[in-house]
């Protein structure tokens, strides 16, 4: 029977509901496969705390830390006073396709993304380079912290989303404080008024609903920084994890998935057309993908689909000759520095669940071809 | 017996050699791994053609193709007339671990690197976006394409070796026009008198014995970046290749090698020290050793020794407790973008043999403990 609660915030009801509350969603990968441009109603949703309501006409971002000029900007000084510009980007969560590692040993109390916590839309808004120059950043900052207007519970305290980025990406033309997405309005979910975009990272450096920026010599001491979304070794629990050692993620790790067929499909007969995205982090390009349906012992290369354009993801497709019964589908791609995926998720279990870029696989039975 | 043939330009007898003629040849891993900036008579030599021979008085470095103002620069220019910068800086061939290839299926006409082709020096000399700067580059160049002094021969043509790195990369204060090496003048076989130094980029993009910078629209036509130093998917062969597909070969991609103990060693009962290096690619961070005598199971965390220097290699470290009898021991990094290593070197070979930077394993024997 199908669920007929309504899908929040307009988006489709074909939306994979991983959390009601905060709410948490993306799309099957049939649908995400679709357009290379994610449509709004099908762009994944990630909220750690509320969607607020904020009035734009009293909205105000503060610019402060260690700059010479403190700012604050009015949604009118950024559109009138700063440059605007546009760029295809995708988001990806770090906690994307948590559930295969999920399988390997239960990961309590984080949300459970299949493949679906990706999205790729067109930004436009102000780089944030010409906000930074205007507040005349002083010697000695190194980090570009966030702080978001939602509300989020951590360790009993509230407060609101927040993270930073190197002062260095900060300055990269393709960091925006975006104020529309496709062509639109931002959407109450997706961080209206403003929400920071930092493509090549993962998505929680994307603050939404953006409050505040504050220059600074080290990185955010926001919970989503210091303490969630580091990885740590596979031996580690939260019982014993060293908060201060984990890696702090960033920048994205090369990944590719399969969108189509699905896991546990039944095909007909004759060629099979597999399709799916890949994306590389940090800027890097997605060089090639590989496919291969003997665990890796031979490889065929997909055909890589779409224009390029250097923050999104790549799409990607082959056709394969299957014979009748049980075939193991995987993938892996290559960035431009030649990184390549792990093979097995198990070896790079973590107990937060991040950054599962391990070759990704999928089960499916071809039908004896009638004669 | 021990070869008696003298190693050539001075360098240290205990160097392991790969070829004669052209000369390279790296140090053993132990010398490898004795100093964090590895000195002159270790340092690897990797050469594809003649060391020449290059009057200091004469020579001049052109720059020209898609720039403002051609120049022709002495060293006295270069010195006198731009700032001068050093740096820590890690060059590692392509080639390093081939050897690990070329048991699995021969790898013909390439040098048989094990783990000692690469090397830690400090640098000197002027940035390369200095002498851009001067050269007035104009709008439509992407690529800086470098041409050396050296007499290659391919193809039955001769010609200097060569190469090309993106323009954006050529903008980082990290790429230097290099005339210093470890404090002295370049030694003949490391390019004097000047070099290019590319941190982050496989070593064949650090083009020595300089003679000519081009900017341009489109990477070298060089035979090896339009020809040699691209990977191809394991399903290829020489007889095979599409040259036009290959990727490209720039930034490094994270690795990690065993130094100590060595492969086959007898070791006495007790804890085991296990040192090494790592490397990540294009400016990315090492964050993160792992080893395991498992086989992937279970890790432990090596320690990072010595100072974090952004170009440069890690140096790690860890003790072992090692029962009696055979062990193989396993390494993987992992950098900032949390970018691991592939587990099997099988599954990435090609057929020129580059990029290997699968675990790294050695295998040991323990004696049984002394009762």
């Amino acid at each position: 029977m199908k669920d007929e609660t309504p899908m929040p915030f307009g988006k489709h009801a074909a939306l994979l509901v991983r959390e009601r509350q905060p709410f948490n969603a993306g799309p099957p990968p049939e649908l995400l496969r679709r357009a290379f441009v994610t449509p709004e109603e099908l762009f994944f949703v990630r909220n750690h705390g509320t969607v607020p309501e904020v009035d734009p006409a009293g909205y105000r971002l503060a610019v402060g830390g260690m700059v010479g000029r403190p700012l604050s900007l009015s949604l009118d000084d950024l559109r009138d006073r700063f440059p605007s510009v546009s760029l295809v980007a995708t988001l990806q969560c770090a906690g994307n396709r948590r559930t295969e590692l999920m399988a390997i040993e239960p990961i309590p109390k984080e949300a459970p993304w299949d493949t679906e916590a990706i999205s790729n839309a067109h930004w436009t808004g102000v780089p944030m380079r010409a906000v930074l120059e205007a507040a005349e950043v002083e010697e000695g900052a190194r980090h570009v912290a966030f702080d978001g207007l939602d509300d989020v519970e951590r360790q009993q305290r509230h407060f609101g989303f927040g993270g930073s980025i190197p002062l260095e990406k900060a300055l990269g033309p393709e960091v925006l404080l975006a104020y529309e997405m496709n062509g639109a309005p931002l959407p109450p979910t997706h961080g209206f008024p403003l929400r920071v975009v930092t493509p090549g990272y993962i998505g929680a450096r994307s603050v939404k609903w953006l409050s505040r920026i504050t220059l600074q010599a080290e990185p955010s001491d926001n919970y989503f920084q210091a303490h969630a979304y580091k990885l740590f070794p596979p031996q580690v629990r939260a019982e014993t994890a060293d908060w201060e050692r984990g890696l702090m993620l960033g920048e994205l790790s090369i990944t590719a998935v399969i969108c189509r067929p699905q896991a546990g499909e039944t095909l007909p007969a004759g060629q099979v057309l597999v399709q799916g995205y890949a994306l590389a982090g940090g800027g890097r390009r997605v060089e090639r993908v590989d496919l291969s349906t003997d665990g890796g012992a031979t490889w065929i290369t997909a055909e890589l689909v779409d224009e390029y354009h250097r923050w999104a993801w790549r799409f990607w497709e082959a056709r394969l000759e299957l014979a009748p019964g049980a075939h193991q589908i995987a993938v892996r791609a290559w960035d431009s520095a030649a990184n390549t995926q792990p093979e097995d998720a198990r070896k790079i279990w973590n107990f937060k669940g991040y950054m599962n870029n391990s070759w990704h696989r999928v089960e499916v039975h071809v039908e004896p071809s009638e004669r």
